[in-house]
């Protein structure tokens, strides 16, 4: 596993065989993933091979098997403890969010430099900006998801950069560059929809 | 503008400007953007002058005029009503989102197939998802975000398609392929989180 785009596709098996499981498959093989994600059979059986995943193309794949190895590659036995900073209704939708644990997820506490938002007491507290570089320290805290507002989102990205977050996920309209200090995924929504209304509009014009 | 890669290029360039006029910036050169962007000059040059926009190397080129040029190729003169399909937590959060308006972009709608979650006297009304088909085709939507549990993905976005939806930014965690009815743009926000995970736990075991 060295690059963006196996961990890429790790995680594009890993998503295709728990939704494979939901309607009952035991097995899977390697035609049907790699018709299902357009990449070639044989990259999937060298991707398996690679993990050390056994089975071959006449009996497939255990699905439940390959699962626990991919897992096991993503560091999933232990549960990774997750910051949301920023708590308007996008961070706080996000803090609630009941996808994350059973992908061993934990949003551990929320973040707002309005003292207003401040809630200690819940099961997710929401704290002031100000307690974020110690509480980051003294949880081991690595990831965050950004969702404050655009004007401070450079200073928020070098604060959690500064105190020792490694990937930020940056839900801000702002694309930042990774540096060797932190790994950033942008995830731009009005991006994503401008880029649907532009092959939509495109089509209905052709 | 014949591909998604000149698209996304021209979102981006967008992005940056409207930042950078946020600075104060009037003119912009090409080899700021290809620096910021990480691409080159000389495509720079060739995306504005594919676009119409004049200017030169010396000069700089007229942040106000590329913008303009960009809404038009984008389709934005004209405002673009999206629908929210499912209206959990994160559905509400993007009924709500502040950025799109802006934009152009304006939510007319949420729809949930929960009764108790109808409330159609709103600014933005939730309607019951029986409501949809008529509802797209009377108000002639394009455009649909969708939020809804992952198991009922597959179904709405069947009934979004067969309504006459062309393009549907997907926040189920089913990654689905666009198809020649509808056109899908998937956000995972949870493969973007393990994809972070897996960077920074590498990183700290290197």
């Amino acid at each position: 596993m060295t690059n963006k785009g196996q961990i890429l596709r790790l995680l594009n098996y890993k998503n295709l065989l728990k939704h494979l499981q939901t309607l009952g498959f035991k097995k899977v093989f390697s035609d049907n993933i790699s018709d299902t994600l357009e990449i070639s059979s044989s990259l999937v059986r060298k991707d398996f091979g690679n993990f050390g995943i056994t089975g071959n193309r006449k009996g497939g794949y255990d699905i439940d098997s390959i699962l626990a190895k991919i897992d096991e590659i993503l560091g999933k036995d232990e549960i990774q403890k997750v910051i949301v900073v920023g708590t308007g209704r996008i961070g706080q939708a996000l803090m609630n969010y009941q996808g994350f644990i059973k992908e061993g997820i934990q949003i551990v506490a929320g973040f707002d430099n309005d003292f207003s938002k401040v809630s200690e007491g819940e099961d997710i507290p929401i704290l002031h900006l100000d307690k974020l570089p110690e509480f980051v320290k003294e949880k081991n805290i690595k990831i965050a998801i950004m969702c404050v507002p655009q004007l401070v989102a450079k200073h928020t990205l070098d604060m959690l950069a500064n105190s020792g977050v490694g990937g930020v996920l940056n839900f801000t309209p702002i694309k930042f560059q990774s540096s060797n200090e932190v790994t950033v995924n942008n995830i731009n929504i009005v991006h994503e929809l401008e880029n649907l209304i532009y092959i939509v509009n495109k089509q209905k014009t052709t």
